[in-house]
């Protein structure tokens, strides 16, 4: 790991039910956070439905661009369920039956319950390892730079914890929030000076509504802490500098 | 509006603090919904930073694809509200800044506060028509098939209001939602065949892991309603026989 190097990552959630809006997806906000944390900077998210033309064109166009890919969802034992077959083709690879997710399927079935459908979930593209989680013992894999996992967020959340001690991680960001007690058209002309000079980071200005009343934050982020807190000290100046202003 | 015609749309999400996890998003889900019950299908939902070059490309993509694409974020008064900027550059067309925007905007604050930030906030791409929010009054914008919100949920969910009278819908899909009682394995090959024979139908089963156990469902949605009807009642029976089955 070299401190200029970005590992990024993106995220692709599979799943008719999360477009249909009858699901709401939590696994977006919750890997966001969990890369965010490891030094990863999550880049592209995308959702797509159940159709395998849709994974596939998706899997290309993020595993090309970005160091990981992480899918949530599809990898259950029903017909649409088509995640790992989505990945076995957008690697050019087959699907192996792994005898190791058949055993830990025996281990909670019956032999005579262990039927073509059940037989699906222990299908991995070659060359692929696998995941494991401790809540269903039913791994993901991970193929390459992508890492598929399951939809339901407890299973998605076991499996992404077995994952993180093999991915590369990059420097953790520094992140500062500043209450800017400020609407963001008086300080935003300013503000987008500082942020001119510090190109290296990222300044972004978000409006909450909370309680019939705007409230802005004013967030600062870079790799190195020294600039973010030079930075932000510049802000607070000029926040400082234009409330006496407003009030003089 | 023929029946036969797929309206469908795409989301866009313009924010570099979704991605990195700080703001947990709360617009697609409703969106979703939303459309939904509009009869408009979410084929697709894409998720970018702050980046001119990634807006445009992600709306490129989806604007010459789907019937509607709807931006949620990018449209405040600072430096990384760009949006507007990003819009205008897919459609190739300039920004001009509209009247009725500043005037709106004058009537919340003094003519001396309207700053080269806040007069940000009044640029349309030419050619766009406005979508009004009560809110704030400061409005978002469509032009062709592009409709840009803001992220701020309670302003993204008036302009919503605002446009879907002007949107084209399709047929409502009629949703049928199934509890299987059965673990997913047990009932995955049947419901294949069932969702084979029933191709114009989207047919799926969600596990759910709620205190401990899993939960299934089976959800049928399609848009003529007495197939949707007549197929819940071929699943019911696969069940009924599959639960007598495994009792006897």
């Amino acid at each position: 790991m070299s401190a200029s190097k970005a590992i990024t990552a993106a995220i692709l959630v599979i799943g008719d039910e999360i477009l249909s809006g009858r699901t709401k997806d939590k696994n977006i906000g919750y890997i966001a956070d969990y890369l965010t944390n490891l030094g990863i900077d999550l880049s592209e998210v995308r959702i797509v439905p159940d159709v395998m033309e849709e994974i596939v064109a998706a899997l290309d166009a993020l595993r090309a661009r970005y160091t990981y890919v992480f899918t949530t969802g599809g990898i259950g034992p029903t017909h649409d369920d088509i995640t790992a077959d989505a990945v076995a083709q957008a690697f050019g690879v087959e699907l192996y039956e792994d005898e190791r997710i058949i055993n830990a399927m025996l281990e909670r079935i019956k032999p005579e319950d262990l039927n073509e459908a059940r037989r699906r979930m222990a299908r991995v593209p070659l060359g692929g390892d696998l995941v494991p989680n401790p809540v269903n013992k039913i791994p993901g894999f991970r193929i390459g730079n992508v890492i598929t996992m399951a939809g339901v967020p407890m299973i998605m959340q076991a499996m992404l914890d077995s994952v993180a001690p093999t991915l590369e991680t990059g420097v953790k960001l520094t992140m500062h929030a500043i209450d800017a007690g400020l609407p963001e058209g008086q300080y935003a002309t300013p503000l987008g000076d500082i942020a001119k000079a510090h190109e290296g980071l990222s300044i972004g200005s978000y409006p909450s509504y909370v309680d019939g009343a705007f409230r802005n934050q004013i967030i600062v982020r870079g790799r190195d802490p020294q600039e973010v807190a030079a930075t932000v000290g510049e802000i607070e100046t000029m926040l400082a500098d234009l409330r006496a202003k407003l009030k003089g």
